[in-house]
């Protein structure tokens, strides 16, 4: 008896500091230890938000149904926080950190309403605020920041997914002015709801890639512009993906975004933000998926004890921990070199490859310690398949990697022929 | 041609930072910028030492002879580094921080030599300063602090290993003064060549665990006292460990140490900053496989191209870099935590599980890049290898994950039926 | 330009055989070389079945509606081919090996198909084949066999699920004959549409466990008897689980399974064939997923060219070949030797383990290399999610792995306080 | 306690048949059962020649000071098993099943000395046998039987790893007859000891490859050949490497092979054998860490009770038992296809990638749980570092990978350029 309390305390061993009473999964290494006092109050804000007005919306209902919880968008307006990491024009100026910690937050309750909130509502204003005229700017940044206008992002196409900049997409100048799109968008987040979509397209006579702010409330005719929802997905259920079917379909000069002239002068730039902020809702799903599975093991007994006794649990949780730990370890990390303005495109792939596919790990993990009751979709089981969406947008785990793997070695490994040249 | 081009651009899509000339493991994500101007003086002083002063001790030699490189003792000196984050009696008064990052730049070049420096030389004063008189502190630690005492930490035996605490030694008080040591302990660390070794033995008549400063010099009697060195390790060649045989040892009570009542006030205190350390240890070997391979994969072609250009050696590469990116950072907040005076079990718990199977999983993908020159046993040979003490000394794997595991859950995975009493 | 040639010899080295056309999953080893004839007749005739019966029923509509495709039932009627292993009974008198070919077949179609077939027909009938009087083998298993009658099985309960032994249902004798249920059963597949649940429940007075058959359509009050169906699970959508509410449902002695006495010789005497099955159906699933997966690498273009030649793609299909070779390998000598009468409770529940978590492996890197296309409801979707449920059922694979480990070191790791007694 | 006793009947559920007495790796799907009398006659036949033969040699010594165990040489004359599968010549005449279930059984001994026997001595017939004229035959073949003759095999080269067939040795021939060979070999097995050597070289003048048999003693200075052995591996140590220089080394036409053309008829048409066997060592070495770790975690006691009881070792172990199921079943069908002359270069390179990444898997764990005793260079720690080697050699996993991959798709995933014209 004695000699087991002795194992016992060896276990414990050292100075012990009195146990947490309720340890959080991002707060196991004292995660807000990290913030700045500001950061924290945002942290904590989002949080709130996401527990009372998230949580009260019946985001399951909504997700068997794959609808999307329109209510949301009148209890975002109140937040005053969409306008991404822009200066002025209505935004909140977030650094990358503070919208990292507001998506981690959102993520934590809905994957799809962090997903809205801070891809399709902050971030698509990027391409008008990097590109845009000032006129543009003025008329349409400071609508998307209120949420008069939801915006939508048209890139991705049936046939160019990862390769997004071998787009066929194209634009045509009209002799008299104004511009004429053919071509098809994919996957586009939002476009069946949005106000506006940033089409990208190559100009036929020269090549280049333009960028376009299209309204479609505007299109005059219903030939020249479809948009279908996508339907039949597994993942992502609420978030209205749209394939946008565009047969000559007009575009006045005005609507055109000035800056864009290339891949990187256009689209290419707002894939930075894009994928720090998919890191943190990596990281907030994973850790809801987490601190859900570990409230249900404790709970939960088989065979005499609760499921969070046996040693083959406890390694899954360890790991999970782990994972948690490590994800916003470097999210923190790659936010604060953005924010220093030193973040490489290939620290920010690493960190997306990372995090998605650790996050992927620890889902699986929680959802498998749910056993039967984890193929509910309650939330666990939207954080499970929701983490495949997250794996594979924004630049799937292999692109990510590859781009990372450039930047380590200096060499492409997708188009070696091409760099011997 | 130019759509080449174009996807290439895609690739280092954003705002390109000007790459890195020589990316390092740890520097991947600036880890430099995240220490203070004082421990960053430290490292670097680390650096230069293990290169100069490590590096050129034909450490490889050493090891396929399975010796320990004695002239580094003489070198050690200079430095005055010895004397973990103990206050006074000569010690550099380090913080764990600091102690880790000198750890992980020894480890770079040798993982015996940083063993034989942290754990061995620096964490072995440790139970003298934390259970010994005053008069044992004053004789004793400055003699270590300077080299002079090479010490030894006696804990294991054959048959408690991970369970340390069940130790089976014996010390009986003798009725005129002074006590009669019995039994065997195994795997110590050093014990060959120690002017010092701490034993930790089991009261016959109280079952209390008490501390004892054998000086095997002092030992009257061969047949007291035998230690073994043990032969044909694959890992850790250099490290002397003894198997150290005692038969009625007599020992003077002026040798015990006062404070040390039971496991967690005698060698359980000690775990904390060791565990931290191999952490850190972990860090640097598996840095330095990374580096090593890095540079092998970018110099040697096979068909017709380098190896670093391959997607599959990529894909590790990245996987190398995303694990070393994740302990530093981990390495470092625990290390912060410690010098907090936060860290719980459960914390380091994690950092060694974590740090250690990362590590293993690093120099593993490293070897195998290394083709068949990966079996030789140069740098990266001696990394794979060592990886695996480092892997399972100080707590295995398994036991730190289930000190961990309590931690999050309340409840011990090992003694079920001791918790339910 | 020769050296390449050279190069490319060297990889195909030795004396090669002609290239097969159609490289399939389960056939890259021949695997039809491995049947008997009568077994790949059965084998070709299940495929033709589940390509022209299951494909033409629109299986991802059913599955998004979570409804069952009730048109199968009638398609199934003309196989002639429920009624498991039985001998006699209208049953096709199956050997483990005939079965879990078929469940292959038709889960390459459809799990939730399989599912129904092979589980909750055919094995279904066990109960009343191993426990039944010889009136209800010679009334129920003909109906049963020929569809008429559709069955199921009710064991787990909300709080039993890997410890279904620990099943809390009552049954009560009433002293004038028949007995009376209380409980709740839940997660019973087939429950809201079945003719027949075999109900497992605990005597109060005598503490064994007996099995009833229970006909939901006789029994004679609504508040007797409550079958929910589950709603919004994200796997098995087709199938239909039921959570069951007795409350003092009177069951006429007539009912009871006389031969059912305990646990063994009640509902775990089945479950070595269902497990062996589930094996098969992992296995189906996983060679669908890799064949579609293959086909869409194959066709899809991104960078210049199919991503089947990228070395990251080749890398998974030739993990997820790797994986589904060793499954049917080992699916086939464990049928082997349960038809050889040879199996144990630790081979079984090895092959469980194994199928169905290499299974896991193999969909979920066929759903990556899919990239956003793989979050649809179609084949990839859907065995992406039911294997999910395939790793979870008839044993976790924590549960099955210790059931093996208990057979391999003659130790049971659950229940050590047991054992010491 | 009944209710302890009813999870325990659960756990074991079904028929359960009676427990193997002594559970064993290779056994536990009862592999004896799918031999032929013929191949069980010599799987137990080269079982007792291993654990008689080999295990008395004292084979860790010879390891740890890197040498061969020369008297093996004199005990493996006994057997008269040299002559791989070649009709005639003093052969056994094996097939390819024969040949792996030897190699299985003295893998288990000593990895050292079964790719000494397999590989050095069987396979290295066969360049002779494909090649050779008939007199090099009938003067060669018999006397590599009977171990007289002591052959080698001279493909790799320093700058020609992977990529074997980028070779850049070089056979000029004089005009009065003869050749001369300029150029490196390095990684050669038994080079040191041979008595023979096949020297690939590429014909300066015709660019094709050739191959000659090289008799050491016969190279009249010592300035046209060196051999030095590579010393400092960790694994395979017992095995003697050679690093071959050839400076205008004179050779006979008489010595030359006159069927090698190129590398297809020449090195490239040994792979196949090559490569199943090294999937039966790899088998034979894991199975050995298997049982040994077996043995070790039910005799060793911790923290109160066997490790073979903890969740974690258990889990472990089914891992590791699944892994040699696996490998085993897929030896098996590989030999047959071989057998029966279907098999192909992508289904072997499969088998070898398979073989050896799993098996790396089960050494890995198997040293795990062998804890600190598991680094000593006993039978665990030589099948960890040799698993190494067996990973590596005879094409690494990535190129078997692509190999396996290429064939799958259709499509070479190293030179695509190549392909496309």
């Amino acid at each position: 008896m004695e000699r087991i309390q002795i194992i016992s305390n060896h276990l414990v061993a050292g100075e012990i500091n009195k146990q947490k009473s309720q340890p959080i999964a991002t707060d196991f290494f004292d995660f807000d230890g990290l913030l700045t006092e500001k950061e924290l109050l945002i942290r904590k804000k989002a949080e709130k938000f996401a527990k009372e007005e998230i949580n009260s919306l019946n985001i399951n209902e909504y997700y068997e149904r794959a609808e999307f919880p329109l209510p949301i968008i009148e209890r975002l307006k109140g937040l005053h926080w969409v306008g991404a990491n822009i200066k002025g024009y209505g935004s909140p100026e977030f650094t990358s950190m503070e919208l990292g910690l507001v998506s981690m937050e959102f993520a934590k309750s809905s994957a799809d309403v962090a997903t809205f909130f801070t891809i399709l509502l902050n971030i698509s204003m990027l391409p008008i605020y990097y590109s845009g005229s000032e006129q543009q700017k003025q008329y349409y940044l400071p609508k998307m920041a209120s949420l008069e206008k939801i915006g939508a992002f048209g890139l991705t196409e049936p046939e160019a997914g990862s390769d997004a900049a071998g787009l066929k997409c194209t634009a045509k100048q009209l002799p008299n002015g104004g511009w004429i799109l053919n071509g098809e968008k994919r996957w586009i987040g939002n476009a069946p709801m949005a106000d506006i979509i940033i089409i990208w397209a190559r100009n036929v006579d020269t090549n280049k890639i333009h960028g376009f702010i299209l309204e479609p409330s505007k299109v005059v005719s219903g030939d020249q512009l479809k948009i279908e929802t996508l339907q039949k997905k597994f993942a992502f259920r609420s978030v209205q993906n749209g394939h946008i079917f565009m047969k000559d379909c007009f575009i006045p000069e005005s609507q055109r975004l000035p800056g864009a002239k290339d891949f990187n002068s256009g689209p290419g730039k707002c894939l930075f933000l894009t994928r720090i902020v998919v890191g943190w809702i990596a990281l907030g799903v994973a850790s809801n998926a987490y601190e859900k599975c570990l409230q249900y093991v404790k709970q939960r007994n088989q065979f005499g004890q609760p499921l969070a006794q046996f040693q083959l649990v406890q390694e899954r949780l360890v790991k999970m921990c782990s994972n948690i730990q490590a994800i916003s370890l470097m999210c923190h990390r790659v936010s604060q070199l953005f924010d220093l303005g030193k973040l490489t495109s290939g620290q920010v792939g690493l960190l997306k490859a990372f995090a998605s596919s650790k996050g992927r790990e620890t889902v699986s993990m929680a959802r498998e310690l749910f056993g039967g009751n984890g193929i509910l979709l309650d939330d666990i089981g939207r954080n499970f398949v929701d983490m495949e969406g997250i794996y594979t947008f924004e630049g799937t785990y292999d692109v990510n990697t590859l781009v990372a793997g450039r930047e380590i070695t200096g060499l492409s490994a997708i188009s070696s022929q091409q760099i011997k040249k």
